[in-house]
């Protein structure tokens, strides 16, 4: 297997970055939509053939370092017993009406029940796959917004609310989310992946002192949970950028960082030992070629000299993301040298 | 007059941090919303008189270190041609078609003429108050987003476009802003303002590599021309704990920090010689009192032995905050003691 992705992860030198895209199996490319019109997204995710050759699709035609497994963070809120629907064009939809009735009584049901279609993926692709796979979960933060306001939010009023006059039944629910994640990444590991990616996605919508009191906590927890396993973690958090300092003392393998701050400067502010993923606008791959090109080729060369750089979007690919701009910055990506 | 504002801005010790909310004349007030039933958000500006009474009735109720003369960083634009109107509810319209149709003929009228109103409430102010007035601006890429979009923009779809296909058209534009607010700044200093604060609402929405072309080298420029007045600036950017480094390097006299990231880390991202100014989340108006108490103490002690801090939101009063909320945050902080 080339290993360039774990050796980044390593912090060890590289003769180039690695690099692959969040959602680069996703709804930009013509094979995805085609799949899309004969199958809902959750029918995709629990189907482990479609799955893995989805998983695949960007692999084949783009050439990236990784894999990353086709599935969504929500998934893990069926072991719960919330009810979970993708609306057209309205995002996730999750029934809590159990949980606020009783949020005492929730009992999550064993990971290898219900999501036992994702271990599935991961074994088939580990049989296709020449490049590192990576498996994936939410935080539990991130999580926890979606089963309080039962869909993405723009104000996160009602998460607002639980955080300032139920913060124990809070940081219960959050308590439960993080063991069950962990019981999932063990899951995933088991089956194979080799790499884990954590997105708190939301986070960086509320407030440093709430994230400080409500996120980081229980993503230390899932990373030293899963440290004797080896397998290496890389944090995304949405707006990282503020934070950086923070997610770094939660020792993570790696760092994603959004695109609202500067790549550069970040080296300063955490331990050598962390690398680094990013951070390249989406947006700029609607951008001229010449133009993609000469940034990719900056933030590039700018870690030339800081081993542990994975080449990647500050946030995912977007759905009307060219082909070619993609292609360009793979390949532009592959003709770095750091030798 | 009391200076407590002035000195924190001189990173000179003070007994406690001064206090004062941006926004804090607007809709969480019954005495503004009564007024609103009768007059239009540009009547109120344009109204010498009422644009005075609105911006002492928090500092008559709550007693604040500072007053922020009520305006609106678009009024500015009324001097390029631009016609604006605020519609209800759907925020700030302007009309932009002689713009698109020949960007480089856009000539400004003198800001003497058009915003002489700005300086006569500044006048009317300086009679009334015993504390510190400040005046404000946009920054000039913010300004530049509403003339792209024409609106308030989620997306900044056009402003993309410019930025990517029409760079050098887009330059024009911010130089043009960039000039014709230094006039403006000049002339609310010449009417009597004792403090600016520069208000980059958008930069923060857009990428770093964007940011730093776009935005900083106008803003450095405002703040060149304005230093020989000896008037202290104060920069806000939204997304400011991402990029606080940059901030600094431009040499402000203080930096307006969000919510985003650690006030008290932020310490050790600039020099010694910048203010800091910050970073209570708005939303935790919300909260119970006691909770809000805390937190504003929390914020205040932390910041003990860094000379040059004044208290302050991370972003706007929201609408629907409790007065008493308001009250709290302002005694809270003036029960502080720094000796």
């Amino acid at each position: 297997m080339d290993d360039l992705l774990l050796k980044a992860l390593r912090c060890e030198k590289t003769h180039r970055p690695p690099v692959w895209l969040m959602r680069q199996a996703g709804r930009y490319m013509k094979e995805y939509r085609d799949l899309k019109e004969k199958y809902s997204f959750l029918e995709l995710c629990r189907n482990s053939e479609l799955a893995t050759e989805i998983t695949l699709m960007p692999v084949r035609r783009f050439g990236p370092d990784a894999a990353i497994m086709f599935a969504d963070i929500l998934l893990i809120l069926e072991t719960f017993g919330f009810s979970l629907r993708f609306g057209q064009d309205q995002g996730p939809l999750i029934d809590t009406r159990n949980l606020l009735a009783d949020p005492l009584s929730i009992k999550p049901s064993p990971v290898e029940d219900s999501l036992s279609y994702v271990a599935q993926t991961i074994k088939n692709l580990k049989k296709e796959l020449k490049v590192p796979l990576l498996g994936f979960c939410g935080a539990p933060f991130t999580l926890a917004t979606y089963v309080l306001e039962g869909r993405s939010s723009k104000d996160f009023k009602l998460t607002k609310q639980w955080l300032y006059q139920k913060p124990d039944l809070f940081h219960h629910l959050l308590d439960l989310l993080t063991e069950q994640t962990i019981l999932y990444l063990k899951m995933q590991i088991k089956a194979g992946i080799d790499a884990i990616q954590i997105f708190d996605s939301w986070a960086g919508f509320f407030p440093y002192s709430e994230v400080q009191q409500f996120s980081l906590p229980y993503l230390k927890r899932i990373i030293q949970a899963l440290k004797p396993s080896g397998v290496p973690i890389i944090l995304f958090a949405k707006g990282s950028c503020a934070f950086v300092e923070d997610l770094a003392h939660l020792n993570p393998s790696a760092i994603s960082l959004d695109s609202s701050g500067d790549l550069l400067k970040a080296i300063h502010r955490i331990s050598s030992k962390i690398s680094l993923q990013g951070n390249l606008d989406p947006d700029l791959l609607q951008a001229p070629l010449p133009t993609i090109r000469k940034e990719v080729m900056r933030l590039c060369m700018g870690m030339k000299d800081r081993p542990g750089y994975v080449f990647n979007l500050g946030h995912g690919i977007k759905p009307h993301t060219p082909l070619e701009a993609v292609e360009c910055l793979i390949d532009t990506v592959k003709e770095v040298s750091y030798l």
